[in-house]
């Protein structure tokens, strides 16, 4: 067993962009169990947009990260001593919010078993884990997509997006979407399974580029982005529209947000805008983990990971996820599967 | 009987603020009654902020005004001939959308005829015509909201907003709003019975005096203007908020809508924003004359109404509307209740 622990410290609220600044790598002690705790040796740390918004100083939805302590983020790992025998045991591989750090102490609470038969681990993090969960709670709790319906995913290679994608398919519906390079409308094309799909970054006008491959017009909109997309996704919208609110990447990183100015089309077409934060919705979970993992034994469902290579590594990696240059889940490789 | 039609023509399209030249004041032969048609002397007009949307070129929610033809809107009045006579008779008064004129002709289809003994004339324009059956299905089946819970109605003085108020006393809600005048606000509080009530003309930040008539935050919000009332409202929304979509006053006379900044705030707080239009709801309209009725016939709701002379102003007045240079509903009398 290592002697210390490498963990990565919230430095410096970023205004902006996070930096290097923002960032320090220390090397502390081995974290001690207390009675009940269980100790974990983190074996992947995903890394999700939402995280911006926990370096803010204003309250979102999950508590801001605390300057000089230790960044969270969901990690998979195996436990490795428990004082907690009832629920784990040593061997055991778990996912929940950890440390960015080698080793986490924990309580149990929060912390699931996780299936490595289902899916290798690290897509605990992705598809089978939050993200996939995010897009399947949003897509069809909240976007009720019915066959035939429209949908349009921005952010559409996304790990969150390409699930949503993928299972707007099953639910039969006509499914479009849009994504930051040629490699992404690629993947969504060939390997999502997506009808239609352009990069934005070639769009002249957006609300055009939209209408060209939603010539019916949107009926859910799946929204990641914020900013001029969904502006522009507005004034494509049918009547009766969902348009869950799941992120607005585009703006996390501005100091100020950009200002919508289409949002009077919701009332015009009756259309319905739904905040929703997967973190109420845990009584989906096990129909979720069901229905997930059949999706992807019978392969109706895939996934594309972008895996960076030591916990040293997850600052840039970070700030490489949140400006679009990750195909697929991004994770950041702390150790082996296996010790 | 008169022998000509006084009509006001939709001239010109405003850009801004609509203008004399909008309109066009000609006088025309009686109009001719087909078969199945009855023809109405118009009583009263309805002025009414949805109608600016109508002036507009790109399509609304209703058809737009077309350009040399009569304007229409909400109008009470007296059947004077009738070739249908199995729904209606010589002396029915009935509501529905007419001209800007003194006599109609319509199929009676959409024409519902009035009950004199609930209200008077004028008032099945306002609170028991289409703005009250407004209020009560966007507060009611829209905004759901639940005894305790905090009301923030914008233009809470208005024709819809008063009768939303008073709803939502009825619902066992804290009910707060915002006004343009301090003599809007003073009829909030003596006369429709709002719990708290400011005049945002005279508000430093918006945002801060909305706080400090919800200190504990908006549940449901009533959105009646749009723009930066809005924006302020959504830095006070609670988790779980609803927000029912009614109408963007003060965007419809300005050629680009200003930016909606803090529609983050609706993810935060998995709050829900949905438009609405009336037309769809029909299917409500019994319960609501049913509930209204009984309302102002025990007292526990009442209304303001303002009242101006004459078809010819009805130009003048429906700008003043916009301003919001009136208190209550906007009514132009085109004739006596009774020939």
């Amino acid at each position: 067993m290592a002697e210390t622990n490498q963990q990565i410290l919230f430095a410096a609220r970023p205004e902006e962009w996070p930096a290097p600044e923002t960032f320090e790598i220390v090397e502390t002690p081995m974290p001690e169990q207390g009675e009940g705790e269980i100790l974990v040796r983190n074996v992947a740390l995903s890394l999700d947009p939402y995280m911006r918004g926990r370096m803010r100083e204003r309250k979102s939805y999950t508590a801001g990260f605390e300057l000089g302590k230790v960044l969270q983020g969901g990690v998979v790992g195996e436990v490795i001593a428990t004082k907690n025998n009832q629920r784990f045991a040593v061997g055991d591989y778990v996912s929940g919010l950890l440390g960015w750090e080698q080793f986490s102490v924990a309580s149990g609470k929060g912390m699931l078993k996780i299936d490595l038969d289902a899916a290798p681990l690290s897509a605990h993090l992705g598809v089978l884990g939050m993200p996939g969960f995010t897009a399947y709670v949003g897509l069809l709790d909240i976007g009720q997509p019915k066959a035939g319906e429209t949908v349009y995913v921005s952010a559409a290679a996304s790990t969150v997006g390409s699930a949503v994608g993928q299972i707007a398919k099953l639910k039969g519906c006509h499914v479009v979407g849009s994504a930051g390079s040629d490699e992404k409308v690629e993947a969504c094309l060939k390997r999502f399974g997506y009808d239609a799909c352009f990069n934005y970054k070639n769009a002249d006008k957006l609300h055009r580029a939209i209408r060209e491959v939603c010539p019916e017009g949107i009926d859910v909109y799946f929204e990641n982005v914020g900013g001029a997309m969904f502006d522009a996704a507005l004034l494509n919208i049918n009547v009766g529209a969902r348009i869950p609110l799941c992120g607005m990447i585009s703006q996390y990183n501005l100091a100020a947000p950009e200002g919508l100015k289409n949002l009077g089309n919701l009332l015009v077409n009756r259309a319905r805008l739904q905040g929703f934060i997967i973190f109420d919705h845990y009584h989906r979970w096990a129909d979720f983990v069901t229905d997930m993992s059949g999706w992807l034994a019978d392969g109706s469902v895939t996934y594309a990971e972008h895996i960076t290579d030591g916990l040293e590594n997850a600052p840039a990696a970070f700030v490489d996820m949140l400006r679009g240059a990750h195909l697929g889940k991004s994770v950041v490789r702390i150790g082996p599967d296996r010790a």
